[in-house]
């Protein structure tokens, strides 16, 4: 078995109050952050200074426990079921992490809530943790399944962040490649930066403080990198996915699996099964954020001083469209890593429903 | 016929210097540069202080002009020949003009090669500002022929910067929408902000100047927007076309052209015919510019008491890959905009050659 220890934890318990690894801070500052309120929990959802699916799931989970660590009351659980609800609408982890909640909780005493609350968000996260452990094992077994290359390193494009920052283990998409990076497979990295929150450098922080050989490339370079062959395989994560295989995930995800079938790469969604929703048919039930321009028009970075710095790129009444997830169809998805196993499109339902 | 004027000279002579727009200070500032030697026209084409293709070819035009106003001798004829031809390697445009001036120059008596370098290059510069309006005309008929949409303005999708100041003129990739502009069709422009260097940014910049409705987004959304039915038509410009029509431009192309096809929205490339290597068979018959891994790794924007500062993205030793072009195969191109008519892969030989 593959053990991961995450180098920072990226959510953790102190007493009744969370303390979070704050992502907006990273890869420049290590800034750990205590949230208190339940106001406090959802707007570090809303601000991605908690985010990754997984990892806002089980945020959201630990949010409605500290809500009823102050009321335990019906009043304070539908109120802090419906806040956290509202934070973020497409990743579905965050709809199943609080619909697990509400179930275990709603039928209690009022006062077995709390306790309660924080022993099922801990369940929640040692899931995710063993989650991730098994999508690496079953992504590694994949990885080694490969057509072995002349003269290159097994070489792994991914999208946005989908690693241990992401999750409360290994990460999804990571998994696998921490895994093989393990067992001596000396995997090589391709990591796009993911414009317009730069995710990616998030990935590149955590391959190279975990010695994972990696290159950073612009978005826009994944398509000729795979054009030339250079790229073995493409594993994302997710943020839902349909009953049919169509997945949501970071925009940006569609063009790289576009450039991936015409080119003959596999392209692998790696996920745990509270990222699929089949309630969803299919993706034209899946909603997709929209946010604010500022994300395009302005970028985070560190002057020449070590100081960080927010810079505008574009006038801040430039119109702009800023949809945080596309659509990737099923058809382009050679299959999903998950913890019960890899499985194509139409094994779905029978495999996870 | 339509007219255009450039809002700034891209390019002019003054007296034995040339005075260039630094394109690498906008859209913050109009820096006006003047080059002297030819090392200075060298450096501004590296640097992309100026850049796209027709732009560069007449500017190397000039760099000849420039060098033999100060000896005309056949020694400095061919080192400027070899010095600016060695600036950048895909756009064709570079080495067609280089070629075009030497074809004139080399036969001359020295006395008499000053003046003729200077009368070529400006006529270089006059023919690109026709070919511009000759394609901003077949451009706007094509327009004209999109199928009617329901409650939207017709909307087209470019990439990178293809517009006036990539030219003499009004432009490639927009010299259509300039003209659509013009005659009432009142058009959207969806703009890639096209990292890692951010010509996006000039295009928005242009296109607010002109006073053409534009949205900006992240090169990642293009395949979303393209797939909901948001576009029309995606019109980009090119560095490079291959015999049977690859062809090469820059980074981020190939992904939009993937996603246009995949949806049934026609991409067309707008080029001048000195932008057709007909030397070239195919795609993989052009050279693709491998640039520095700071382009990705810093970007350049506005502090808030506006001034413009450079920042970090990442550590500057992160491992990069950052080639400035892709091939797009024919296959995926609807068609050519050149000043000719507009053409199809398979006529472009016996329409163009």
């Amino acid at each position: 078995m593959f053990l991961f220890s995450q180098p920072v934890p990226t959510l953790c318990r102190n007493g009744d109050s969370l303390v979070i690894l704050d992502q907006t801070a990273l890869p420049w500052q290590r800034v750990e952050r205590r949230l208190t309120t339940l106001e406090e929990v959802a707007h570090a959802i809303t601000t991605m200074q908690v985010r990754g699916a997984p990892l806002i799931g089980c945020t959201a989970a630990c949010g409605v426990a500290l809500a009823l660590s102050a009321d335990a009351r019906d009043p304070q659980l539908e109120h802090a079921l419906a806040t956290l609800g509202a934070t973020r609408p497409t990743a579905v982890n965050l709809a199943w992490a609080l619909a697990r909640m509400a179930a275990r909780l709603r039928p209690l005493p009022v006062a077995q809530r709390a306790a309660a609350a924080w022993t099922e968000a801990a369940t929640i996260g040692a899931e995710d943790a063993a989650t991730c452990a098994a999508i690496g094992a079953h992504g590694l077994a994949l990885l080694r399944t490969l057509p072995p290359r002349a003269g290159r390193p097994l070489r792994i494009m991914t999208h946005c962040n989908a690693g241990w920052l992401a999750t409360l283990g290994a990460g999804t998409a990571l998994a696998p490649i921490y895994a093989a990076h393990a067992a001596g497979l000396a995997p090589e990295v391709i990591v796009s930066e993911t414009r317009p929150r730069n995710q990616g450098l998030l990935t590149a922080w955590e391959l190279r403080s975990g010695g994972v050989a990696h290159r950073l490339i612009a978005d826009n370079a994944a398509g000729l990198l795979l054009a030339r062959g250079e790229v073995d395989v493409v594993i994302t994560g997710a943020d839902r996915i349909a009953a049919n295989g169509d997945t949501a995930n970071k925009i940006g995800t569609y063009l790289k699996a576009l450039a991936a079938q015409a080119n003959g790469v596999p392209f692998y969604i790696a996920a745990p099964r509270s990222t699929f929703d089949f309630s969803a048919p299919d993706a034209a039930a899946i909603p997709i954020e929209e946010r604010s321009a500022a994300e395009v028009l302005e970028v985070c970075g560190v002057d020449g001083d070590g100081n960080s710095r927010q810079v505008a790129l574009a006038p801040a009444d430039t119109q702009v469209a800023n949809p945080a997830f596309d659509l990737t169809p099923a058809q382009l998805i050679s299959g999903f890593i998950t913890e019960r196993g890899i499985f194509t499109a139409d094994h779905l339902r029978e495999a996870l429903a």
